[in-house]
């Protein structure tokens, strides 16, 4: 432990995607058995060559792309954003409604950091994304658990039961990470409706939002005219433009909200990083129909794991969307030696759900995380194969 | 007023150089008079061009230039900084005890948060940078200003005397922003002897050391064997190689420090952007005699400001190094205003001293910082000029 220590940063947990890549050390992945890795949701292929192409060009040739720009990001990705989530969800939204951010986490940090500070209490349905977990302990700010229904949904009526005089926010994700669950739209609705109805913030973040298997806007939200006064939407450009490199998000809510966003992400960031933002834009103008095919392709994973589990012995599929699996597992074994024993025995790689869960809730230890969108369907075949024989 | 909103974000100030923009708004600069900005510290060029072709070549070729990387940054960069700190400063410096993060701001963020939580104190000495004090101001934790003597220079015994309970940390910013000042070895020395006697930690951000005027090391607190115990160097690779828009820092510390921090980038940040830390790294590796021809050319317009400042009636330098002078200006009109007068009579946008400096304090009345950097010999020339012959 460091001298001195803020308690708040000692308490918290350590970053489990870093914690889980050092349960590695020291194993052997013989090549015809190589590491199946599904613990990140990360694309594991660069982005397409033409947007490589329009990054390099300009590296070499737009000086502004190495200099400092706005706080909130660069106006015209701001306002293409707006163009085109008005086209999306239907209703309106300013650019001036739209801030960029150095990836989604901060766009999380950076809106949260507006609303609740040390004492405040803010409401996460469980099982939770872990780095908001982080984030409000390390700000003294407590998470108070939702816990979830059949097929992970969360409802607005239990919500209702957990706010307090220091609750501040609610936060959903959907399609949602760890779960994989779509939330209903009338789910979204009568959440909005409890946040507006009790003066909370209801903030959605929508990171996987490219890959939601409906069709058309996953949520009317932005059709209400007032919809800024409770609604902040989170959004990633990382999964749909394979740029998690690059670390750009965003932030869709009120004029009033992002001036307060402008002084947290002034003094973290000064600015987004200036090509990331381009590419962001140039994939936002160029890449509507190769977003499109890698969507189907996600779906296409979706449904080859949805199959695979259904026809493995002892595991139990709580959701299925987006790059998430969350499963129950058959082992005796809680779920984090249960984890470790799986990259040793099975040659894999997954998170397990105590790391989405309240400590000492006991039905994190029964789940797990896969994140199989890193995987192709030759992949996913070869993961149930592993879990199939394994000596559990 | 957005609601709800955390009092601690409502109570910060807005950013001052976004704020500054805003006076430019409905002025008009001919083009025989064009706007002198001496508002930011900020390369006003691109990157020389082989840095930027390594950087397409990179963005072409390199997919790993686009996914996630380690939440501290990229091996190599880390292991290049501990090599090329050990050569500078002599004394022993790892690779496991350097991170690299998303722009300097955000290692002071970082950092902070392992350190101080709400209700705790940090000791700045003041004038500070204004993002210093707008991170405290947005965690709670009280900022207590030390004033500087001659020269702006901080003394450790008044450092001492302002110590309490609840301090956690003295940040000293050396050469300084806004003060120019170049802290002597023996100064900073004195800073680390009162830190480790007290318990507390010292940070100090040398953001602007490529730019020193003094030959060799400038301290020698990494030879001191137990370093890591109490100082936490804080770095910016955006003003060396003019990488202001790709948002690269870093920070030295202990590795248990780092495992803090490590909680924090991987919630706020994920992992820096990855062009940005390839374009850091063959800066490092192949520009040090353009970055010595930089250094050579940010003096002579340091003495070019002297000069100016030493020749023009009423105006008064406290103190003048790296980017910056800071001075008394000779207007009977408090420093804000005569900041906006100065936009609007002379075509110059600089920042009062009162961004710099606790609310209410008289001094920062009187102040100005001209970030002259940005401006070559003719135009620190024009400035002159232009101040020369103020209407005041």
């Amino acid at each position: 432990m460091p001298h001195p220590l803020n308690p708040a940063l000692g308490q918290t947990f350590v970053p489990p995607v870093m914690e889980a890549r050092r349960w590695l050390e020291g194993v052997a992945f013989p090549p015809e058995r190589p590491l199946i890795n599904v613990s990140q949701a990360a694309p594991v292929d660069p982005p397409p060559e033409a947007l490589r192409r329009a990054i390099a060009e300009a590296a070499l040739n737009d000086p502004a792309a190495h200099l400092y720009g706005p706080v909130l990001g660069l106006p015209e990705l701001r306002a293409e954003v707006a163009v085109q989530w008005r086209a999306a969800y239907g209703g309106q939204i300013a650019a001036a409604q739209v801030a960029i951010t150095q990836g989604c986490n901060q766009a999380f940090c950076a809106v949260m950091a507006t609303l609740a500070g040390a004492g405040d209490e803010v409401i996460l349905p469980a099982p939770w994304y872990f780095n908001h977990k982080m984030w409000l302990d390390m700000s003294g700010v407590k998470a108070v658990p939702l816990a979830t229904g059949p097929g992970l949904i969360p409802e607005a009526a239990a919500a209702a039961r957990l706010i307090g005089p220091r609750t501040r926010a609610i936060v959903l994700v959907s399609p949602n990470n760890p779960g994989g669950a779509e939330y209903p739209a009338e789910t979204l609705a009568a959440f909005r409706d409890l946040a507006r109805a009790q003066g909370l913030a209801l903030i959605v973040d929508e990171t996987y939002r490219d890959f939601d298997s409906r069709s058309g806007a996953p949520h009317d939200l932005f059709v209400d005219p007032d919809w800024d006064e409770v609604l902040i939407q989170l959004y990633s450009f990382s999964k749909a433009y394979r740029l998690t490199g690059h670390r750009v998000g965003a932030i869709v809510a009120s004029p009033a909200r992002l001036a307060e966003v402008e002084k947290f992400l002034d003094t973290v960031a000064i600015c987004p990083n200036q090509l990331g933002q381009i590419a962001a834009l140039w994939g936002m103008r160029n890449l509507r129909d190769w977003v499109a095919a890698e969507r189907a392709e996600i779906l296409a994973r979706r449904t080859a794991m949805q199959a695979g589990l259904a026809a493995l012995p002892g595991w139990n599929m709580l959701g299925c969307g987006a790059y998430f699996a969350y499963v129950t597992h058959p082992s005796p074994l809680p779920a984090p030696e249960f984890a470790r024993a799986l990259v040793r025995t099975a040659g894999v790689l997954a998170l397990p759900g105590t790391m989405f869960m309240p400590t000492g809730d006991q039905a994190g230890a029964r789940q797990m995380r896969i994140a199989f969108a890193n995987i192709d369907a030759a992949g996913i075949g070869a993961l149930m194969e592993r879990l199939r024989t394994l000596p559990i």
